[in-house]
């Protein structure tokens, strides 16, 4: 495991997921924000993973990350079982349901920073109830940048604790529907007015294939998903954009628009390649090269 | 009327509306497919209208139309009542319902057109029954390039009729829902490569608030629709999006990729206006530098 400082704290859930598609099914998998998120980033900076996991947590996994490079001092190993989700797509993949949640470990997870994980400059707080995402907040020294991504859980049950830390970060990311939700505006246009309102200076909602739409309160920019004759599994595809979007920022050193925007693609691009296999089984054997030949591809798709 | 020779013929519906959203009930507004088209290609290009009318048509309506400086050599007004249609928008405006239909003139039109009207080099054979739009591409000379839309109706009654035309057209354009009906593909990679196959080089496929996708053999651009914080009724928005496509792309006297994706631009920007107020009402007053200026802006949007 390297052991040199990391640019990029990611806190959020590790799962032993169970997945069935159309036309698959999948027991047992690695999942979870934290996973998909940091698998993401570490194509670009060198990043940190907080994370509970229980004692039966299989060795695989955890050398799935050791093998992409992801720093695991902050992965916290505790008796008991790992945290389960299982969860059957609909036809079409458009939507899903969950069929068994079992907290296990994560129940009583208290995320805690390993000294230089709190000098890290960028700090991605991953999907978990957002009392624990506050809690790593406060545990970080000055950060330049920090993205929170939250769901339509939190929003239901917690929303108080959700806008005290929304109001303490510089980007917030949600789907389209977590928006609306949040809102109670239709149009995105005033959902983000709303959110933008909580206090960050970005919201980026995710409109899954459709793209992503990015607020400030000045201007938009509108991006597209790149598009795929077909995919095999977009559990994680929110948390690869995420995570590989705050990849690239911290990589590139930056915090302005121009470098958001160019880090946007890159994060897009990586979760492509992410839903055309389950888990982590195509990031695994992903190239930098195959990344940036798509992304080529895709800005030529793209040019107006 | 002016009497110079049209670049772009548009053969499509006229109706007159009555139209209900969420929000307002407006009775006996001027619609239908080639009204929008040829408003909307009015603003680049001298356009032809073929269509027809019953004697019951106001004035104030085709005095709408000379006003956009729309030549009406083509519209035919016979004895009898006017093509109308009503429909209701669902809570926020994702789908409508039809309320009910009266071809009236409609049912019996057989567009036929003006010696100049063969001569434009561009067609746009808007949505009425393909039989009609085999019927007008029958009698143009040489055109340089031809555009077909369609809708569920055709592709569920007149199939064979549809394959027929759209062999011989340039371009297709249908809605996402559309494509997916007509070839029974979910992925709009896979339903663009299955009408590419029925002849035409570009298929075009509207996604509504979530843009479009133009297909061709080799690639695909991705455009995004300009985003919008609220608009009145989208009923005819497809129709203005092809329509200034068409304009734009005849007044550029070009038909290849890179000026597609111009007038592409153009028209979707016409479109975003045109469903800002009902019927053609924010077209009639919109100004080219209030068209001009939203490109600006939407070309900043996008920018990778």
């Amino acid at each position: 495991m390297s052991k040199h400082t990391v640019d990029l704290t990611i806190v959020g859930s590790i799962g032993i997921d169970t997945i069935e598609t159309p036309s698959e099914k999948r027991e047992n998998i690695l999942g979870g924000s934290v996973s998909y998120a940091c698998a993401a980033a570490s194509f670009f900076t060198h990043t940190g993973m907080v994370g509970v996991v229980g004692s039966d947590f299989p060795k695989a996994f955890r050398d799935t990350w050791e093998n992409m490079n992801i720093d695991l001092e902050g992965l916290q190993t505790v008796e008991g079982k790992t945290f389960r989700w299982s969860g059957v797509y609909h036809e079409n993949m458009d939507n899903r349901d969950t069929l068994s949640t079992e907290l296990n470990v994560f129940e009583t997870f208290s995320p805690e920073l390993p000294e230089d994980y709190k000098e890290a400059p960028y700090l991605f707080l991953g999907n978990i109830h957002p009392a624990l995402q506050l809690h790593v907040l406060e545990q970080v020294r000055n950060p330049r940048f920090v993205l929170i991504d939250t769901m339509d859980l939190w929003i239901n049950i917690a929303k108080p604790d959700l806008e005290q830390v929304i109001g303490k970060c510089n980007m917030l990311t949600l789907n389209e529907s977590e928006a609306q939700l949040y809102t109670g505006e239709h149009s995105l246009m005033k959902a983000a007015a709303k959110l933008l309102d909580l206090g960050p200076e970005y919201v980026l909602i995710k409109k899954g294939g459709n793209g992503s739409m990015l607020f400030t309160g000045d201007d938009i920019f509108l991006l597209h998903a790149y598009p795929l004759a077909g995919f095999k599994d977009p559990t994680g595809a929110g948390d690869t954009f995420a995570g590989g979007l705050m990849g690239a920022l911290a990589a590139s050193g930056k915090t302005d628009k121009e470098a958001i925007r160019q880090a946007m693609v890159q994060g897009s691009i990586v979760a492509s390649f992410g839903v055309e296999e389950f888990s982590l089984e195509r990031l695994v054997r992903l190239e930098r090269d195959e990344i940036e030949n798509r992304v080529s591809e895709f800005k030529e798709m793209c040019r107006l």
